[in-house]
C-alpha cells in the first residue's frame, strides 16, 4: 500500500511525474463535483477506522522517520512535531470524523432571485476543483488537509515535508481506504511521492493549469516562497502580527485576562498577540497592571518608556521589535495617542491578520473595528480566537490574510466557488 | 484639467511614476473605504453633470483622437469603438446615474452568527482596495469602470488604450469635478497618463503591492497578455466559446428562437453562441429547421454531415472551427450523442463562460446545468442573457471566468471583500 519514493532521472521526469498527478487530480475531481454528501462522509469515517486499525504499520513508518530525524540532528521541538503515538492517531481519526459531521456545502444554493422576464436565477455552490497543499513536518496535515478537500469535493495534492514522508504514505493509505470503500475515485487525494524540490515548483505554476489553488502549511521561509512563486492563487498568511490595543475606557481586569490570554494562551500561533497598544490617555493606570500580568506569567516585556517605568523587569523595545512576530513568550510594548494612534500604528506595523480592542467605548470600538484592515477584527475578546473551530467551521486548512476569494480562517465553505444556473422558459434577449 | 501625457525618460522613470500612482490610490482607498453611499452617489451624480455641460469639449478632444485613428489608417469599426457623440455622452451621463442608483454593498453584513461563549461574529463586506483596468479604445469604459470601482468604495488606476486617451482625459476631468464636489480625494480615479508600454507592465507586477486586482477590457491579446504577466488577481475571461444544445426533448419552436437570438442578437458579445449542439437521437427533425433559421437570418453555417445533409448552404466544418470563438454572423454545429454528449463537448471546447440547454426534459436539464463547469449555465434560455444588467446587477465591470472571488459578471459587490468583525465581553480562548 505504500507508495514508494520514485526518483526521477531527470527535471523532465519531475515535470512529467507532476503532470501526471496534476490530471489525475483533475479527472478525479470531475467525480467529486457530484458526490453526494452520505459517500464523501463514508470514505472519511472508513478511514477513520484504517487509520485505527493501523496503528502499530502508522507507528513503524514513523519511527523511521524519527530515526533519520535523530541522525540529522534535529531539535526537541522538531522532533516533537514529527512524532505520532497512539494518542495522536486517535486525535487524528477523531479529527476525519468532525469532519464528516460538518456540513456540506456542496450543492447550495447561495442565493436565488426571478428577473421581470421570468429568468430564475440562482448562485449555486461549487467545489474550486484541486487543491493543492504544500507542508512541513507534521504529518497529521496529510490527514486533516485531505478530510477538508474532500468533504469540499476537491481533489488534493499533498507536497508534505520529506522529514515525515513515511509517516505521510502510512496515513495516505488509510485515505485510500475509506475512498475504495465508498467507490470515490483512488486519485481523490495524491501524495508527491517524490522529495525532489522541483516538485514543490511545478506545483506552484500550476500542474498545466490543473490546480486551482495552494495552500501552504509552514514556517516563514515556505510561505515566502510560494507567495513569490505561485502563478496560481494562494491561500495563506505569511505572519501574524497581531495586535491588542487597550483603550483609555477599557475595562482593567477584562483588559488584564485578555492580553495574558492572547499571548500567553499559545505563543507559537498566528492569532497569538505580539505587540500590545496602550492608550497615553487613560486617567487610570493601564501600563502598570498590564505589564506586571505578562511579566507575571513569564513573558519577556519589551517596551518604550512608559512600559520599562512601569517595571523594572521591562527592557527597552528596539525598533524592529515593532511589526516583529516572535512566536514566544516576548511581547513589544508601546503607548499610543488613543484609538486614532492604534489605528495607525495597526496600519503600519500590522500584518492585516487578527486584531483587537479592549474598551467599554461604543464609539472608539466601532472606529477600530471600520478602520483596521484585517481578515479579523476584535471588540473585548481574545485575538486568540483566530481559528475556524472557535468561528464555528468546524475545521480550517489555514488562515488566509489576503483579500479575495477566502479571508481569515480558510474552511470547508472557502474551499468553494460557485456557478450561476439560469431557468427559463423560452427567454431571448430583445435588442 | 486635461492632465498632458508625461513622457517619463526611462524605464526606471516610468517605474517611479507608477508607483507614485499607486500610492496615491491607496491612500485614496483608506478614505473611500469609510464614505457614505451619499457621498459617494453626490460625485458619480456631479460627475454626470459635468459631463453635460462639456459636450463640445469632448467632442473637440474626442476628434483630436478621430483624426489621428484616421492618418492611422484604421476601419470602420475601429474608428466607431472610438467615436463619441452627443447622444453616446449622454449614454454615459446616465449610465454614472444608474451606478448611482445601485445599492451600496459597503458595510453590508454579509453573515452573524453568535457562538457557544457568546462571541458575535459578523462577516462584513468592505472595499477590495486598489483596482487597475486596462482597457482598449472605448472611451466610456473611463466611466463605466470609474463608477464600478467608486462605488464599491474602492481607488482606480485606469489605462485606457493611447487611441482614445485625449477623450479619456476630457472624461477623466469630469469625474474628478463630481469627486471635488462631493469631497472625495482626486486620486480616487487616476488615468495612467503615459503611454510608454512598461506602464501595464508595471500595473501587471502590482505597482508595489498597492493594487488588489486587475480588470482588463478588450481584445484577447490584451487579456493574454494580462494572465499571463500579472502578478496580482485578475478579473477576466478570454474567449466566450458559448454553446447552446438542443435536446431530443426539447420544444421545436423555443429551440429556434432562442438559437437564432444566441448567435445573431449580437455577434460581438462574448455572450453570443458559437457553437450549436444538436441531439443525434431526435425523432423530430430538429438540425433541419434550425439550420435554416440560422441561415435565413443571415448566419454562415459550418457543420458536420448531418447538418451538411440538412441543407445545402452549409458548409464543411473544420476541426479548428469547434472551439472557436467567430465574434461574427458565424456558427459551428454539431450532431452529439444526448446530453452526455454536449456535456463531454462542452468539457473539451469549452471555455467555462457560458453554456445552454433547450430542453423540456427536467432530468436532462438537471444533469447539464449540473455537470457543465461554466460561470453561466442556462435551461431554455438565449446565452445572450450573460450580462451584468440583465441578472439585475446594474451594471458590470466585465465578466469573470476564473473561478476565484468573483465568477461571471463582475458587478459592485464582486469589487468588494469582506472582514470579520467579532464582538465579545472579555472572553479568552481556554487551554
Amino acid at each position: 500500500m505504500a507508495t514508494a519514493i520514485k526518483i526521477p532521472a531527470t527535471a523532465e521526469d519531475v515535470d512529467r511525474l507532476m503532470l501526471d498527478l496534476g490530471h489525475a487530480a483533475r479527472a478525479a475531481a470531475a467525480e467529486l463535483a457530484l458526490a453526494p454528501r452520505s459517500v464523501k462522509d463514508k470514505a472519511l469515517n472508513e478511514a477513520a477506522r484504517a487509520l485505527r486499525e493501523s496503528v502499530p504499520a502508522i507507528l513503524s513508518a514513523n519511527e523511521t522517520d524519527l530515526a533519520a530525524a535523530r541522525a540529522a540532528g534535529r531539535n526537541a521541538a522538531y522532533l516533537d512535531r514529527l512524532m505520532l503515538n497512539p494518542s495522536r492517531i486517535e486525535g487524528i481519526a477523531k479529527g476525519l470524523e468532525a469532519v464528516a459531521a460538518l456540513d456540506d456545502p456542496v450543492g447550495d444554493t447561495i442565493a436565488r432571485w426571478t428577473r421581470p422576464n421570468g429568468l430564475v436565477i440562482s448562485r449555486v455552490r461549487v467545489p474550486l476543483g484541486v487543491v493543492g497543499i504544500i507542508y512541513e513536518s507534521r504529518p497529521n496535515v496529510t490527514a486533516d488537509a485531505g478530510a477538508l478537500t474532500l468533504k469540499s469535493g476537491n481533489a488534493a495534492i499533498l507536497r508534505g515535508g520529506s522529514d515525515s514522508h513515511a509517516s505521510s504514505v502510512a496515513i495516505l493509505g488509510c485515505l485510500k481506504r475509506g475512498l475504495a470503500a465508498a467507490g470515490l475515485p483512488e486519485d481523490s487525494i495524491q501524495l508527491v511521492p517524490t522529495t525532489d524540490r522541483e516538485a514543490v515548483g511545478a506545483m506552484l505554476r500550476g500542474l498545466g493549469g490543473t490546480i486551482d489553488v495552494i495552500v501552504p502549511r509552514g514556517g516563514k521561509s515556505l510561505v515566502e516562497r510560494v507567495q513569490n512563486e505561485a502563478r496560481v492563487p494562494v491561500f495563506a498568511h505569511l505572519e501574524g502580527i497581531c495586535h491588542t490595543y487597550v483603550d483609555a475606557a477599557a475595562d482593567l481586569e477584562m483588559a488584564r485576562r485578555i492580553v495574558v490570554n492572547a499571548k500567553m494562551r499559545r505563543t507559537g500561533v498566528c492569532g497569538a498577540t505580539e505587540c500590545l497598544l496602550v492608550d497615553a490617555n487613560a486617567r487610570q493606570d493601564l501600563m502598570g497592571p498590564l505589564v506586571k500580568a505578562l511579566l507575571d506569567a513569564g513573558c519577556e516585556v519589551r517596551g518604550d518608556e512608559s512600559a520599562r517605568k512601569a517595571d523594572p523587569r521591562v527592557r527597552a523595545a528596539s525598533p524592529d521589535d515593532y511589526g516583529h512576530e516572535f512566536l514566544d513568550a516576548v511581547i513589544a510594548v508601546k503607548t499610543v495617542d488613543g484609538v486614532d494612534g492604534a489605528i495607525r500604528h495597526i496600519a503600519r506595523y500590522g500584518s492585516q491578520h487578527t486584531d483587537a480592542i479592549v474598551t467599554a467605548d461604543q464609539s472608539s470600538a466601532d472606529k477600530f473595528l471600520q478602520r483596521v484592515d484585517s481578515a479579523i477584527v476584535l471588540h473585548n475578546a481574545s485575538t486568540q480566537f483566530a481559528d475556524g473551530g472557535e468561528f464555528g467551521m468546524g475545521a480550517e486548512i489555514g488562515i488566509a490574510t489576503g483579500k479575495m476569494h477566502a479571508r481569515g480562517p480558510v474552511g470547508v465553505e472557502q474551499l468553494t466557488t460557485f456557478k450561476y444556473v439560469v431557468r427559463g422558459d423560452g427567454q431571448v434577449r430583445p435588442g
